[in-house]
């Protein structure tokens, strides 16, 4: 399973105006973010899921998580998948909202904790080890900041929590262009059918 | 210099609802190509320029080229570059409307016909060759369908224009991620300072 946390510092979590994401924390890059996580051109990807974890105001934080095998109704377009994780940031108490989409009052730190126990931690950063020279354990999860960066407290947490530096390339990219290109290292490694792409 | 063009067969010659993009002859997925191509995270490429063929309804075929190197204003989320796009399909003649984007009546013919003459022609294909294998020359242009693909009949013409079938990998990528991976591909054989990305 290929499982991608982003660390969304500025990304609201209560209800926001759908015309303007880029006011809502960076909330166009967050969707962006989904978006390539989960979509190939035809299909979702039935072995990924996405924690966007929103850390703006004014009610943080909020884990908001979508598994690609468990989606049922979805689209590729920021102002779709900003309007799903509207929804659900304004649901009373924890839980799947949607199929496939689900909202827990739970931090960056938590989570990041939880996943150390069974998953090899990969945080990308641009001076990590080339992602073509990794070697991809069974269970694996990405960790990327948003356009602030990761923060160097929560760095120091990564470091405890043994996770590996990993770097996509030179130029900073954006969360969303890294996103693509690890799903496209996975993707070129993968073996046998795609049976793990679904039609929805 | 790195070039793009996308056959955008359905996306609308006129101006749309930017609050229903995909409706907009899957505009959507127009702007998320523009954003990938042009953006790293704090910073416009100066070394790429996109060429948006449009040739949806009512008014096609119109040709929007987005230069780099001349942008003044942008922003990477769908809503700002639709706003950018249904501007400059307004435009009572041909000509560069806003910094860096231009309109044009021109075909997608006839605009790879031209870019034929100077440059290495790459047709973006599930089955062509591996990216990492190729060779790439001074100037050279990437060709991308949109999600109806780029057809038979334009598949012969870029054949007779000597087009190469260039691959990023297995499953089906929307355009907007092959064009991330030709980036990310071309950013590591790239030698020297950063001197190409402009900030705006």
């Amino acid at each position: 399973m290929r499982e991608f946390i982003l660390k969304a510092s500025k990304a609201s979590t209560i209800p926001f105006d759908l015309n303007d994401l880029s006011a809502a924390g960076r909330m166009d890059l967050v969707c962006r973010c989904i978006s390539n996580a989960l979509f190939v051109s035809d299909a979702i990807r039935g072995d990924t899921i996405f924690h966007a974890v929103l850390e703006g105001p004014a009610n943080p934080p909020k884990t908001v998580s979508f598994s690609g095998k468990d989606i049922v109704e979805f689209a590729p377009d920021e102002r779709y998948i900003a309007s799903a994780i509207r929804a659900v940031v304004k649901a009373k108490a924890d839980g799947e909202i949607f199929p496939g989409i689900k909202i827990e009052k739970k931090s960056f730190e938590r989570l990041v904790e939880e996943k150390a126990k069974t998953h090899q931690l990969l945080y990308m950063h641009r001076k990590g080890t080339d992602i073509r020279d990794v070697k991809f354990e069974k269970d694996f999860c990405f960790i990327l900041g948003d356009q602030q960066g990761i923060g160097r407290k929560t760095e120091h947490l990564l470091d405890r929590f043994g996770a590996s530096r990993i770097s996509v390339g030179r130029p900073s990219y954006f969360a969303s262009h890294v996103i693509i290109i690890c799903q496209n290292e996975l993707d070129r490694r993968a073996t046998g059918p795609d049976e793990t792409f679904r039609s929805i």
